[in-house]
C-alpha cells in the first residue's frame, strides 16, 4: 500500500469533478491530442459556454476564445482540466491555487509510471495540491464522465453518453476509454465513469464511496491493477455491496502480470489469492477477462436477483441445450426437471416427438415462445436461460420478406415484462445479423449473449450476490 | 459404445458422398423445409444438372422435373438424399437399394433419438442398408459440404462455401449448420464438413480417417457428445493427430449436461475424465466452448507451430498487455524479458518515456509496427501477441479521412510475410468497424481475436501441440 494522508473527500467536494459550474481547460491547443480534441468534444456536448481554454498563445480554437493565464479565466470556474507538459505541472498548479479553484483533472502521463524523476514530480505536484486544498484526479489518467449531463473529459462517442445505470472506476485511462468506446455496442449504458491513473489523490474507495450514494448508478464496474488502501478496500467494499453490486477485474493475477503492471510501485504486498479472498470476503463479483466484466454488467444492470439457484433452458439446439447445462452446472446452478404441471402444459401444446424436459429442446416446433412463458411461469424454476438459433439461410430468406425474429422466438421483451421478477438471459447463437434481431425483438430489458457459457456463468453471479445480500442482511425483497 | 458391426469404409467409397456424380433427393418438394431449400442450393451452386429430384406427385421445381419413382432416374446416379418422413424410410431405402444407388444422406429426424419406437425403426433401416451394401450417413442430421465443388446437402450462405483448410465434423446436424453459418463471419474458411446424426453406419472415426488423407483439409475440429466406438477413437485419434491438429469440443462435461444428451442412448459408461483422458493421450486439442473451437480453429489453420513457449506481447493498452501476460502464463507460455539486441534497437528507435520490456506497451508513439517486427526478430521469442487498440473518436476520425488502422499499427498482413516462421496473433479490442479494419490490414494469414485471452489460449495450444508431435516423432521441420 502508498502511503497516503488522509484526506477524505466528501461527496459534496466529489460533486464538482462531475457536475462542475465552470471548467478551464489548460493546455488546449490547436494540435492533435487531448488538448485540440477535449474542447471539442465539450463543445459537441454543450458545454461552450461553461468552458475556458488557457494557453500561453491566446488566439482562438474551435471558435472559442483561448486565455493567455489561468488568472484571466471568468468565473463561474470550479474545475481545471491540466494537459499540459509533465515538467509544467507543478506551476500550473500553483497557477490554478492561486485562482481558487479547488478540483483538478490532471490528464499528464510521466510522473510515477515512469520511475523515480517522475515520482519525485508527482510528490511535488502533490504538495502544491495540498498547500491549496485542491482535490485531484490523475495524473495519467482521462478523467472523468457523467452521463446525466453530458460533461465529459474524454473524448467519447455521442452513443457512449446515453444514460444508463452503470457506474466505471477505471485505474488506467486507456482501459476506461477502451471500455467506453465498448459498452454501447454491447447495448450497455453508463450513469457515470472515472479514471483513476496514479491515485495521487482521489482513489477507488473515494469513488466506490461516490457512487454507492449517487442515485443515479446501480451498478458499479471496476478495473484495478492493485488496491491503493488495501484496509480501506476492504470495508468499503463490504459496505458498498450491501447496497449495490461491485463487478472487479483485477489484471495481474501471474507474478508475470505483476511484473507488467509497470506504473505502479506499491500495491498490496500478497499474492492474487488474497486479492480473491478480499473480493470473496467483501461480496464483490470477480471477473476474469475485459469480456466477463462487460457481460457481467449486463446482466446485473438489468435482471432482478432470483430466488435460488435453479435454472429452466429453452433451446432451439438440443447441442447447445447440453453446453449451456455443462456451463451451468459448473457455474453452481442446477438444471431440475420441471414441474408437472409445466410438463402437462406443454405436453398438450405440442408435437408428439417434443421431449419435453429441462432442457427443453423446442427444435423446429415454433414452440420457443410458448416454452419460454412455461418456464418463467414455473413454480420450480427461479430462472431462465433461452437459447434463440434459427439457420441463416432460412433466417436471410425471412428477413428478405421484411420479418423479424419474432416469426420464430415470439416477442421476448412483452414475455419479459409479462413476468418481470426472474432473471432471464438470452444466448442469440449466429452471425452479427441474428444477434441484433433478436436484441431487438427483447428490448433493453433482456441481456442477450452470444454463447451460453457466458450467460450461464452471469446468471450464477446473480445467485451467488443474492446469497451474499442474504448474509448480510440487505437482501431486498 | 454401440454395438456396430464392423463395415470399414474405403476413402474411395466416402468419396462419393462428397463427391457424387449424380444425385437422387428423395422428398423434394413445394412446401418450406429441406425438400424445397436442398435442391435451390443445389442449384444455386452449379449442380442443376446432376440432381434428380423424386416424389411421388411429380410434376417440376424450381424448374427441374420431379421424378414419381427412385426407378425412374436416370444414371449416373451414386448418392441419395432422403428427406422423407420417418415411417417411409424402410421402403425408400429399398428402392434406393434396387435402383444400385450405394451411398445414402438420410437426414429424417425421427429415429433412435426418440425412443424405443424410432429405434426400432432405424434397426429396420439399417438392415435394409446392410442387405444392399448401401452406406449411411445419419439419420438425424444435415448431411454434407465440398467446399472445392460445392456440394452442399446444408443449406448454407454462398460465403460458407469458400475454400478454405479446415475440417468439421459435427454429431448434431443442427451444431454443424450453425457452425457452417459462424465461420465466415470469423474469417474462417472449410475444405468438407459432415454432420453425422446417429450415425447408424458411417462414424466420427471414419470421418477422422477421411480427413486424415483428405489433401484439401489441414486442420479438423468436431463436436461430439459421446463416442461411438471408444477403443476406436482413442486409435484413431492418435494416428490422425500426428499429422493434422484435432480440435475437439465434447459436450456432456456435467452429469446433468450427460442426461440432456437424450438423442444417445449409449455412449462412453466413463465420466468426463475419461474423456479428457482420452483426448489427452492422443494429442487431440480439448477445448470447451463454441467460441474456443472457433478460436483455435483460426490459429491453427493459419499459424505455424512455435519452436517453444516464450511470447511476445506489443500493446498499445498496458492494462491489456497486463490482462495479456496473465492469461498467457495461465496457459502454459511465458513472458520473458526482450533480447539486449532487441532492447538498444527499441531504445535508440523510440521516444524516452517509453518502457522497452515485454510486454512492450507503446502507448500512443507510433512504434506498434516497429515492436512487432522486432519481436517477431527477436532470437529469444517463439511467438508474439499483438493487442491494437485506438479510442474510437481518433479512429472515426481518420476514418472520414479514408484512413485506414495501418496508420497506427503498420501493413501487418506485409510484416506477417517477412517473418512466417513464428506463431502471430492480433488482439484487436474495440468496436466491430475497428475489428474489420484491423482483420482487413492483417490479411488472410493472421488471425484476429476481440480479447487478450482467446489469443493467449490458442497460441498455448499451438506450443502444446509442437509438444506432441515432437513426443511422437512426427515433428515438422
Amino acid at each position: 500500500m502508498s502511503e497516503r494522508i488522509d484526506m477524505t473527500i466528501t461527496n459534496n467536494e466529489m460533486d464538482t469533478f462531475f457536475e462542475p459550474r465552470g471548467v478551464a481547460i489548460v493546455g488546449a491547443r490547436h494540435s492533435p491530442g487531448f488538448g485540440y480534441g477535449i474542447p471539442l468534444v465539450l463543445k459537441r456536448e454543450g458545454w461552450e459556454d461553461r468552458i475556458y481554454l488557457v494557453n500561453p498563445k491566446g488566439g482562438e480554437l474551435h471558435g472559442l476564445p483561448v486565455y493567455a493565464k489561468i488568472a484571466e479565466v471568468p468565473d463561474p470556474v470550479d474545475l481545471a482540466i491540466v494537459i499540459v507538459p509533465a515538467q509544467l505541472t507543478p506551476g500550473v498548479m500553483e497557477e490554478i491555487g492561486q485562482r481558487g479553484i479547488g478540483h483538478v483533472i490532471l490528464e499528464t502521463a510521466g510522473f510515477a509510471e515512469v520511475g523515480e524523476e517522475g515520482r519525485a514530480l508527482q510528490d511535488k505536484v502533490k504538495a502544491v495540491a495540498t498547500r491549496f486544498g485542491i482535490r485531484v484526479i490523475g495524473p495519467n489518467c482521462v478523467g472523468v464522465v457523467n452521463a446525466a449531463n453530458r460533461f465529459t473529459t474524454v473524448e467519447v462517442l455521442p452513443e457512449a453518453l446515453r444514460q444508463g445505470s452503470t457506474a466505471i472506476i477505471a485505474q488506467s485511462g486507456v482501459f476506461g476509454n477502451v471500455l467506453l468506446d465498448l459498452l454501447p455496442f454491447y447495448g450497455l449504458f453508463i450513469s457515470k465513469a472515472a479514471t483513476l491513473g496514479n491515485r495521487m489523490d482521489v482513489n477507488e474507495c473515494d469513488m466506490l464511496e461516490y457512487f454507492h450514494k449517487d442515485p443515479s448508478t446501480r451498478v458499479i464496474m471496476m478495473y484495478l491493477e492493485g488496491a491503493a488502501e488495501g484496509r480501506r478496500l476492504l470495508k468499503t467494499l463490504a459496505k458498498v455491496t450491501c447496497d449495490k453490486p461491485v463487478l472487479v477485474l483485477k489484471s495481474g493475477r501471474t507474478s508475470a502480470g505483476r511484473a507488467a503492471t509497470a506504473s505502479h510501485t506499491a500495491s498490496l504486498s500478497g499474492e492474487d489469492q488474497l486479492y480473491d479472498s478480499l473480493f470473496y470476503q467483501t461480496g464483490a463479483i470477480r471477473v476474469d477477462t475485459l469480456e466477463g466484466l462487460v457481460e457481467m454488467a449486463r446482466a446485473f444492470s438489468t435482471q432482478p436477483l432470483p430466488r435460488g439457484n435453479r435454472l429452466g433452458i429453452v433451446t432451439g439446439s438440443g447441442s447447445l441445450g447440453v453446453m449451456a447445462t455443462d456451463a451451468a452446472v459448473n457455474a453452481g446452478l442446477t438444471v431440475p426437471p420441471l414441474s408437472p404441471a409445466t410438463v402437462d402444459f406443454m405436453r398438450r401444446e405440442t408435437p408428439g416427438w417434443m421431449n419435453v424436459r429441462n432442457p427443453l429442446d423446442v427444435g423446429p416446433s415454433n414452440q420457443f415462445a410458448r416454452g419460454l412463458e412455461a418456464l418463467l411461469r414455473d413454480p420450480g424454476i427461479d430462472m431462465v436461460l433461452a437459447i434463440t438459433i434459427i439457420p441463416h439461410a432460412v433466417f436471410r430468406e425471412f428477413r428478405q420478406l421484411g420479418l423479424t425474429a419474432n416469426i420464430w422466438f415470439g416477442d421476448i421483451a412483452y414475455i419479459r415484462e409479462q413476468a418481470p421478477e426472474k432473471p432471464l438471459a438470452i444466448c442469440a447463437v449466429g452471425n452479427p445479423e441474428l444477434v441484433e434481431d433478436v436484441r431487438n425483438i427483447s428490448g433493453p430489458r433482456v441481456p442477450v449473449f452470444i454463447s451460453p457459457e457466458p450467460a450461464a456463468k452471469a446468471l450464477a453471479s446473480l445467485f451467488r450476490y443474492r446469497n451474499w445480500r442474504i448474509r448480510t442482511g440487505t437482501c431486498p425483497a
